[in-house]
């Protein structure tokens, strides 16, 4: 069995040219930038607008990665769809090219769907990509997906493929599920991430594997400073400067927050632009964004 | 400009077969039976498992409606997709074709997203398909979709592209929505179909266009008559009919049950299937139909 990746993961934020197209250089040069600040690569999540791309466009970005040789064992693509076809396509590639795992939404379309619907999803998937090196990282974010993977749900697919289903992003947003997760799993060698750097350090206290946080995109080098020294005498403090980051972003929509913030200190505006139905910060919440960020001491050291 | 399509449609349900794959000959086989019924063909939607479809397998099933010669004059596939090029490709395609629309979904995965955001998403792909001949159908379907398509939005963009908005499919099971698109845009040239045909009779006294119903599927004839002989005696009467039938559809899971209908008058169990994360009627909920259906009266006349 590989050994299971571990850490701060980035859900890299896409960058889009002027025609709307995804910009896979800049894509590629950013995901050096995180990685030298000490970050994986979950790209293709959430915060990359995945469900914005085309299955062509989400394959382009993955093969895009792969011939810059990005090491794949830094790799845990977002390969979720709410088809099968194309989350087997996308998995398989991903666990051909040694990935070091997948991250996989739920179907979420239909709602109130059965733990039996998703079992036959996941088993489906797992059996169509029929590749041993596959790892499957489950994506529970009820708040955007609104269809959650339950702890039963897992355990039933654990107990059929305990190689294959290796961990989870829990972007619940409660920490007693995140807590029940690694409470429940600890022995199933199941790595729980949870879905944002507030509960790093309590998470890690209690066997999480690291995390995948949108602010992964902007302050890299700190969340992953809390990884490296979460048993020494300064962590908590650490943790709550990540955490007075963390709250300016959220008081702007994210996803737009983060990428103004790249925009900003690399000096691109190109970096602001967002598919539909997502809008760019206005003015307003610019300036706010910046002058908070500023006045927090904050800045994306080698990023222009 | 072209006549807007009338009438009821069927979101027909698509026929898979062992192996999983879309069993196309079938597909064109029950979109024939449904118009030998009265009934148009808004494939593609919800009750198709449209979502549960690859881009490529929903682009197959339009070009072999196509290739079979049915009249896309008939024809209002759903083409929506969170994301933009794929619902730019399908819907393209379908507008070059003839087809009467598109039935669009807003995006769905992002909850919560603002008007300006939806307005984008419609506009790009109005412009993006670049069609004089593209008429699109609204989808409002909160209760699956979540993301809603509200009256001001529709009115933006009415009035932005008032020869491609035409219409509008409303699933939101609200009364008093349909009534208030029907009264706010009587005068727009826009269609308004409502998502099931317990509203039928009700939508076409205040300008309805007809309906799109999931029970369409099965019981195509019966409410195609409501349509033909809404000003009639025996108009209440007739609905009354639709209703105790739509009722005992619904005490069972929707999709899983319509196929089962089929599967049963057709002789062919192969219907039964669903994708993932849908699952098939167990015993007791097919025994409890079909008794049911039967014991109303219900069948499926020339589907063997």
């Amino acid at each position: 069995m590989t050994e299971r990746i571990r850490g701060i993961l980035s859900p890299v934020v896409t960058p889009f040219r002027e025609n709307g197209g995804v910009h896979l250089e800049k894509f590629v040069r950013q995901c050096r930038w995180l990685q030298s600040h000490g970050v994986g690569l979950a790209f293709l999540g959430t915060n990359s607008e995945a469900n914005s791309l085309s299955p062509e466009e989400r394959m382009e970005m993955i093969e895009a990665l792969l011939d810059a040789g990005v090491n794949p064992a830094a790799m845990m693509p977002g390969t979720g769809a709410c088809d099968l076809p194309t989350a087997v396509r996308l998995s398989r590639r991903a666990a051909q090219a040694g990935c070091a795992g997948v991250l996989t939404l739920p179907p979420f379309y239909y709602k109130g769907v059965s733990d039996e619907g998703l079992f036959r999803y996941f088993s489906e998937l797992i059996e169509n990509v029929g590749e041993a090196a596959l790892r499957v990282y489950l994506y529970h974010i009820p708040p955007v997906a609104q269809v959650g993977i339950g702890l039963d749900l897992i355990e039933r697919l654990l107990d059929r493929y305990p190689e294959n289903i290796a961990g989870i992003k829990d972007s619940s947003g409660d920490w007693n599920n995140t807590l029940a997760l690694l409470e429940r799993f600890k022995d199933r060698g199941f790595s729980v991430f949870p879905g944002s750097e507030v509960f790093l350090l309590q998470g890690l206290r209690h066997g999480a594997a690291g995390c995948i946080s949108a602010t992964a995109n902007v302050n890299p080098a700190a969340i992953n400073r809390v990884f490296e020294e979460w048993e020494t005498a300064q962590a908590d403090d650490l943790q709550k400067g990540l955490d007075q980051i963390r709250g300016i972003f959220q008081r702007q929509p994210m996803i737009p927050a983060l990428k103004t913030a790249i925009a900003h200190w690399s000096g691109d505006e190109e970096w602001s632009r967002v598919r539909p139905p997502l809008v760019e910060l206005d003015t307003r919440q610019t300036t706010q964004l910046i002058e908070e960020l500023e006045a927090a001491g904050f800045s994306m050291p080698g990023l222009r």
